[in-house]
Protein backbone atom coordinates (compact mmCIF):
# COMPACT_ATOMS: atom_id res chain seq x y z
CA UNK A 1 0.00 0.00 0.00
CA UNK A 2 1.08 3.47 -0.71
CA UNK A 3 2.13 5.46 2.15
CA UNK A 4 4.03 8.84 2.97
CA UNK A 5 7.44 8.67 3.46
CA UNK A 6 9.72 10.72 5.47
CA UNK A 7 10.96 14.19 3.13
CA UNK A 8 14.52 12.64 5.22
CA UNK A 9 14.47 9.09 3.54
CA UNK A 10 13.09 10.63 0.50
CA UNK A 11 16.56 10.41 -1.55
CA UNK A 12 16.66 6.94 -1.02
CA UNK A 13 13.86 6.51 -4.20
CA UNK A 14 16.38 7.44 -6.31
CA UNK A 15 20.05 7.34 -4.59
CA UNK A 16 20.75 3.97 -6.02
CA UNK A 17 21.02 5.58 -9.44
CA UNK A 18 18.03 3.81 -11.10
CA UNK A 19 15.88 5.05 -14.05
CA UNK A 20 12.94 7.23 -13.48
CA UNK A 21 9.93 7.94 -15.27
CA UNK A 22 9.39 11.67 -14.85
CA UNK A 23 5.99 13.34 -15.55
CA UNK A 24 5.11 16.58 -16.25
CA UNK A 25 2.13 18.94 -17.61
CA UNK A 26 -1.33 19.12 -15.44
CA UNK A 27 -3.93 17.38 -15.75
CA UNK A 28 -5.04 18.11 -18.79
CA UNK A 29 -1.92 17.59 -20.69
CA UNK A 30 0.61 15.26 -19.18
CA UNK A 31 3.85 13.39 -20.26
CA UNK A 32 6.08 11.33 -19.37
CA UNK A 33 9.69 10.97 -19.97
CA UNK A 34 12.70 8.28 -18.67
CA UNK A 35 15.27 9.77 -17.10
CA UNK A 36 18.83 8.11 -16.30
CA UNK A 37 20.59 11.46 -15.40
CA UNK A 38 19.43 11.66 -11.73
CA UNK A 39 21.21 12.35 -8.49
CA UNK A 40 20.64 13.47 -5.34
CA UNK A 41 22.19 16.65 -4.72
CA UNK A 42 20.98 17.45 -0.93
CA UNK A 43 19.91 14.85 1.93
CA UNK A 44 17.04 17.28 3.71
CA UNK A 45 16.53 20.35 4.82
CA UNK A 46 15.16 20.32 2.00
CA UNK A 47 15.76 17.24 -0.08
CA UNK A 48 17.02 17.80 -3.63
CA UNK A 49 17.12 15.64 -6.61
CA UNK A 50 19.32 16.76 -9.61
CA UNK A 51 17.60 15.88 -13.31
CA UNK A 52 19.72 16.45 -16.79
CA UNK A 53 17.09 17.28 -19.78
CA UNK A 54 18.22 18.26 -22.52
CA UNK A 55 16.00 21.69 -24.13
CA UNK A 56 14.63 20.43 -26.94
CA UNK A 57 12.70 17.38 -25.29
CA UNK A 58 8.37 18.08 -25.27
CA UNK A 59 8.81 17.40 -21.58
CA UNK A 60 11.30 20.14 -21.04
CA UNK A 61 9.05 22.66 -22.41
CA UNK A 62 6.33 21.23 -20.17
CA UNK A 63 8.60 21.77 -17.41
CA UNK A 64 9.00 25.72 -18.07
CA UNK A 65 5.36 25.95 -18.03
CA UNK A 66 4.75 25.44 -14.08
CA UNK A 67 8.03 24.44 -12.93
CA UNK A 68 6.68 20.85 -11.35
CA UNK A 69 7.16 17.45 -11.87
CA UNK A 70 7.24 14.14 -10.71
CA UNK A 71 9.93 11.63 -9.96
CA UNK A 72 8.03 8.10 -10.26
CA UNK A 73 10.15 5.06 -9.67
CA UNK A 74 9.56 2.53 -12.29
CA UNK A 75 10.43 -1.47 -11.34
CA UNK A 76 10.94 -4.54 -13.40
CA UNK A 77 7.14 -5.17 -14.29
CA UNK A 78 7.62 -2.22 -15.88
CA UNK A 79 10.68 -2.57 -18.62
CA UNK A 80 8.61 -2.46 -21.66
CA UNK A 81 6.83 0.53 -21.16
CA UNK A 82 10.26 2.42 -19.55
CA UNK A 83 11.82 1.88 -22.78
CA UNK A 84 8.94 2.53 -24.88
CA UNK A 85 8.83 6.20 -23.23
CA UNK A 86 12.49 6.82 -23.75
CA UNK A 87 12.26 6.56 -27.31
CA UNK A 88 9.35 8.36 -28.64
CA UNK A 89 8.45 12.45 -28.25
CA UNK A 90 5.04 13.17 -26.33
CA UNK A 91 4.81 15.64 -29.10
CA UNK A 92 3.76 12.54 -31.53
CA UNK A 93 2.09 10.08 -29.27
CA UNK A 94 0.12 10.03 -26.01
CA UNK A 95 2.23 7.95 -24.11
CA UNK A 96 0.30 7.41 -21.46
CA UNK A 97 -2.61 5.22 -23.72
CA UNK A 98 0.76 4.25 -25.76
CA UNK A 99 1.96 2.42 -23.24
CA UNK A 100 -0.67 1.94 -20.64
CA UNK A 101 0.50 3.69 -17.75
CA UNK A 102 -2.06 5.56 -15.87
CA UNK A 103 -2.11 9.02 -14.27
CA UNK A 104 -3.46 9.73 -11.24
CA UNK A 105 -3.74 13.26 -9.69
CA UNK A 106 -0.77 14.31 -7.38
CA UNK A 107 -1.51 15.84 -4.18
CA UNK A 108 0.56 18.92 -4.28
CA UNK A 109 1.52 19.55 -8.20
CA UNK A 110 0.02 19.54 -10.92
CA UNK A 111 1.89 16.64 -12.85
CA UNK A 112 0.28 13.02 -12.40
CA UNK A 113 1.71 10.77 -10.40
CA UNK A 114 2.27 7.15 -12.48
CA UNK A 115 -0.09 4.47 -10.75
CA UNK A 116 2.03 1.85 -11.64
CA UNK A 117 5.20 2.96 -9.95
CA UNK A 118 6.55 2.00 -6.29
CA UNK A 119 7.54 4.96 -5.18
CA UNK A 120 6.93 9.31 -6.03
CA UNK A 121 8.83 12.40 -5.35
CA UNK A 122 6.42 15.44 -6.18
CA UNK A 123 8.76 18.14 -6.91
CA UNK A 124 9.37 21.86 -7.69
CA UNK A 125 12.11 23.23 -9.75
CA UNK A 126 13.94 25.49 -7.36
CA UNK A 127 16.88 26.58 -9.50
CA UNK A 128 17.88 25.58 -12.99
CA UNK A 129 21.73 25.73 -14.17
CA UNK A 130 22.71 25.53 -18.00
CA UNK A 131 25.42 23.35 -19.05
CA UNK A 132 25.63 23.30 -23.02
CA UNK A 133 22.76 21.34 -24.32
CA UNK A 134 21.19 20.20 -20.81
CA UNK A 135 19.59 22.24 -18.10
CA UNK A 136 20.72 20.68 -15.23
CA UNK A 137 16.66 21.36 -12.71
CA UNK A 138 17.17 21.15 -9.10
CA UNK A 139 14.41 19.87 -7.99
CA UNK A 140 12.83 20.33 -4.35
CA UNK A 141 11.03 17.34 -3.01
CA UNK A 142 7.75 18.89 -1.57
CA UNK A 143 5.81 14.82 -1.10
CA UNK A 144 7.63 11.47 -1.08
CA UNK A 145 5.31 8.36 -1.19
CA UNK A 146 6.10 4.81 -1.72
CA UNK A 147 4.78 1.01 -1.46
CA UNK A 148 5.18 -0.05 1.76
CA UNK A 149 5.72 -3.73 0.81
CA UNK A 150 8.82 -2.41 -1.23
CA UNK A 151 10.50 0.04 0.58
CA UNK A 152 10.73 0.38 4.22
CA UNK A 153 13.27 3.41 4.12
CA UNK A 154 15.43 1.29 1.31
CA UNK A 155 14.13 -0.58 -1.39
CA UNK A 156 13.16 -3.87 -0.67
CA UNK A 157 14.92 -6.02 -3.93
CA UNK A 158 13.57 -9.09 -2.91
CA UNK A 159 10.21 -7.47 -4.14
CA UNK A 160 11.22 -5.15 -6.29
CA UNK A 161 13.63 -4.23 -8.70
CA UNK A 162 15.00 -0.94 -10.15
CA UNK A 163 16.19 -1.04 -13.37
CA UNK A 164 19.44 0.67 -14.55
CA UNK A 165 20.37 1.77 -17.54
CA UNK A 166 23.36 -0.10 -19.73
CA UNK A 167 22.96 1.35 -22.80
CA UNK A 168 20.86 0.56 -26.63
CA UNK A 169 17.75 -1.50 -25.21
CA UNK A 170 19.88 -3.18 -22.26
CA UNK A 171 18.93 -2.34 -18.50
CA UNK A 172 20.25 -4.01 -15.01
CA UNK A 173 18.45 -5.16 -12.36
CA UNK A 174 18.94 -4.19 -9.08
CA UNK A 175 17.63 -7.75 -7.60
CA UNK A 176 20.64 -8.73 -4.68
CA UNK A 177 21.39 -6.35 -1.69
CA UNK A 178 24.41 -7.03 0.73
CA UNK A 179 25.57 -5.36 4.00
CA UNK A 180 29.26 -4.12 3.88
CA UNK B 1 43.27 -6.23 -19.81
CA UNK B 2 42.68 -2.46 -19.09
CA UNK B 3 42.15 -0.72 -22.99
CA UNK B 4 41.48 2.72 -24.14
CA UNK B 5 37.66 2.97 -24.17
CA UNK B 6 36.42 5.80 -26.93
CA UNK B 7 35.31 8.84 -25.34
CA UNK B 8 32.12 8.22 -27.04
CA UNK B 9 31.31 5.25 -24.76
CA UNK B 10 32.85 6.69 -21.94
CA UNK B 11 29.50 7.40 -19.99
CA UNK B 12 28.20 4.03 -20.30
CA UNK B 13 31.16 3.22 -17.36
CA UNK B 14 28.93 5.52 -15.07
CA UNK B 15 25.58 5.71 -16.33
CA UNK B 16 23.91 2.70 -14.20
CA UNK B 17 24.15 4.84 -11.36
CA UNK B 18 26.90 2.73 -9.73
CA UNK B 19 29.10 4.02 -6.55
CA UNK B 20 32.36 5.68 -7.82
CA UNK B 21 35.54 5.81 -6.05
CA UNK B 22 36.85 9.33 -6.96
CA UNK B 23 40.69 10.01 -6.52
CA UNK B 24 42.31 13.61 -5.72
CA UNK B 25 45.41 14.91 -5.27
CA UNK B 26 49.01 13.95 -6.62
CA UNK B 27 51.34 11.36 -6.62
CA UNK B 28 52.28 13.00 -3.35
CA UNK B 29 49.54 13.66 -1.59
CA UNK B 30 46.22 11.58 -3.15
CA UNK B 31 42.96 10.72 -1.21
CA UNK B 32 40.17 8.53 -2.73
CA UNK B 33 36.38 9.18 -1.60
CA UNK B 34 33.19 7.40 -2.39
CA UNK B 35 30.68 9.27 -4.59
CA UNK B 36 27.09 7.72 -4.65
CA UNK B 37 25.85 11.21 -6.25
CA UNK B 38 26.95 11.47 -9.29
CA UNK B 39 25.22 11.31 -13.13
CA UNK B 40 26.68 11.92 -16.98
CA UNK B 41 25.10 15.45 -17.94
CA UNK B 42 26.62 15.35 -21.77
CA UNK B 43 27.35 12.45 -24.16
CA UNK B 44 29.92 13.54 -25.84
CA UNK B 45 32.12 15.85 -27.32
CA UNK B 46 32.72 16.36 -24.32
CA UNK B 47 31.51 13.87 -22.44
CA UNK B 48 30.80 14.91 -19.10
CA UNK B 49 29.80 13.41 -15.68
CA UNK B 50 28.86 15.54 -12.83
CA UNK B 51 29.38 15.21 -9.63
CA UNK B 52 28.10 16.73 -6.13
CA UNK B 53 30.71 17.00 -3.43
CA UNK B 54 30.25 18.98 0.08
CA UNK B 55 32.47 21.50 0.29
CA UNK B 56 33.66 20.32 3.76
CA UNK B 57 35.60 17.23 2.32
CA UNK B 58 38.86 16.85 2.64
CA UNK B 59 38.48 15.56 -1.24
CA UNK B 60 37.23 18.76 -2.13
CA UNK B 61 40.09 20.80 -0.71
CA UNK B 62 42.59 18.75 -2.66
CA UNK B 63 40.21 18.58 -6.34
CA UNK B 64 40.09 22.49 -5.87
CA UNK B 65 43.37 22.91 -5.69
CA UNK B 66 44.42 21.58 -9.07
CA UNK B 67 41.07 20.84 -10.77
CA UNK B 68 41.33 17.19 -11.57
CA UNK B 69 40.27 13.96 -10.28
CA UNK B 70 39.61 10.01 -11.75
CA UNK B 71 36.30 8.09 -11.51
CA UNK B 72 37.31 4.77 -10.71
CA UNK B 73 34.50 2.29 -10.83
CA UNK B 74 34.22 -0.55 -7.94
CA UNK B 75 32.76 -3.94 -8.22
CA UNK B 76 31.17 -6.17 -5.75
CA UNK B 77 35.02 -7.60 -5.20
CA UNK B 78 35.78 -3.89 -3.23
CA UNK B 79 32.51 -3.57 -1.35
CA UNK B 80 34.43 -3.48 2.01
CA UNK B 81 37.07 -1.27 0.79
CA UNK B 82 34.94 0.93 -1.36
CA UNK B 83 32.26 0.94 2.31
CA UNK B 84 35.18 2.00 4.35
CA UNK B 85 36.53 5.10 1.94
CA UNK B 86 33.10 6.11 2.70
CA UNK B 87 32.95 6.09 6.05
CA UNK B 88 36.37 8.10 6.90
CA UNK B 89 38.12 11.32 6.04
CA UNK B 90 41.70 11.25 4.50
CA UNK B 91 42.21 14.22 7.08
CA UNK B 92 42.74 11.24 9.68
CA UNK B 93 43.87 8.43 7.52
CA UNK B 94 45.61 7.45 4.46
CA UNK B 95 43.04 5.67 2.99
CA UNK B 96 45.40 3.60 0.47
CA UNK B 97 46.92 1.80 3.32
CA UNK B 98 44.26 1.76 5.05
CA UNK B 99 42.48 -0.25 2.42
CA UNK B 100 44.84 -1.98 0.52
CA UNK B 101 43.73 0.25 -2.90
CA UNK B 102 46.48 0.31 -4.64
CA UNK B 103 46.97 3.92 -6.70
CA UNK B 104 49.12 4.10 -9.81
CA UNK B 105 49.81 7.05 -11.76
CA UNK B 106 47.11 7.83 -14.50
CA UNK B 107 48.28 8.96 -17.86
CA UNK B 108 46.52 12.60 -18.52
CA UNK B 109 46.19 13.64 -14.92
CA UNK B 110 47.81 13.78 -11.70
CA UNK B 111 45.42 11.73 -9.47
CA UNK B 112 45.86 8.35 -9.45
CA UNK B 113 44.08 5.57 -11.16
CA UNK B 114 43.06 2.70 -8.39
CA UNK B 115 44.40 -0.35 -10.14
CA UNK B 116 41.73 -3.01 -8.38
CA UNK B 117 38.68 -0.60 -10.01
CA UNK B 118 37.62 -1.99 -13.66
CA UNK B 119 37.08 1.23 -15.37
CA UNK B 120 38.59 4.95 -14.96
CA UNK B 121 37.78 8.39 -16.08
CA UNK B 122 40.54 10.56 -16.18
CA UNK B 123 38.77 14.45 -15.69
CA UNK B 124 38.99 17.95 -15.45
CA UNK B 125 36.61 20.33 -13.50
CA UNK B 126 35.61 22.56 -16.28
CA UNK B 127 33.12 24.08 -14.31
CA UNK B 128 31.19 24.30 -10.75
CA UNK B 129 27.69 25.24 -9.44
CA UNK B 130 27.32 25.75 -6.00
CA UNK B 131 24.25 24.86 -4.86
CA UNK B 132 23.93 25.08 -1.08
CA UNK B 133 26.31 22.87 0.96
CA UNK B 134 27.26 21.30 -2.01
CA UNK B 135 29.50 22.00 -5.52
CA UNK B 136 28.11 20.24 -8.57
CA UNK B 137 31.23 19.13 -10.51
CA UNK B 138 31.08 19.06 -14.00
CA UNK B 139 33.78 16.95 -14.97
CA UNK B 140 35.15 16.76 -18.61
CA UNK B 141 36.29 13.08 -19.42
CA UNK B 142 39.94 13.18 -21.00
CA UNK B 143 40.54 9.53 -20.97
CA UNK B 144 38.49 6.66 -20.63
CA UNK B 145 39.96 3.09 -19.72
CA UNK B 146 38.63 -0.38 -19.06
CA UNK B 147 39.13 -3.94 -18.30
CA UNK B 148 37.96 -5.66 -21.63
CA UNK B 149 36.98 -8.75 -20.22
CA UNK B 150 34.56 -7.14 -17.73
CA UNK B 151 33.43 -3.99 -20.41
CA UNK B 152 32.65 -4.09 -23.98
CA UNK B 153 30.73 -0.98 -24.00
CA UNK B 154 28.71 -1.81 -21.44
CA UNK B 155 29.24 -3.86 -17.91
CA UNK B 156 29.62 -7.33 -18.56
CA UNK B 157 27.17 -8.64 -15.59
CA UNK B 158 28.04 -11.92 -15.64
CA UNK B 159 31.91 -11.26 -14.34
CA UNK B 160 31.75 -7.70 -13.01
CA UNK B 161 29.08 -6.55 -10.65
CA UNK B 162 28.78 -2.46 -9.85
CA UNK B 163 27.52 -1.92 -6.69
CA UNK B 164 24.28 0.83 -5.47
CA UNK B 165 24.15 2.58 -2.78
CA UNK B 166 20.55 1.97 -0.42
CA UNK B 167 21.35 3.31 2.60
CA UNK B 168 23.67 2.33 5.77
CA UNK B 169 25.78 -0.22 5.65
CA UNK B 170 23.43 -1.82 2.54
CA UNK B 171 24.25 -1.77 -1.13
CA UNK B 172 22.39 -3.69 -4.00
CA UNK B 173 24.26 -5.44 -6.73
CA UNK B 174 23.71 -4.72 -10.41
CA UNK B 175 24.35 -8.65 -11.39
CA UNK B 176 21.42 -9.75 -13.62
CA UNK B 177 21.18 -8.03 -18.05
CA UNK B 178 17.37 -7.78 -19.75
CA UNK B 179 17.20 -6.54 -22.90
CA UNK B 180 14.05 -4.21 -23.83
Amino acid sequence: MKKEVSLKKAKWLVEPGCVVLVTAGNRQRANVMTFSWQTPVNSNDPCQILLAVNTIRYTYKLIKENHELVINVPGLDLLQATHRVGTVSGRDVDKFSETGLSPVPAKIVAPPLIDECAGHLECKVVETFHQGNHDLLICEVLRAVADDDRFDGKWILEKFQTLHYLGGRTYGILERRIDA
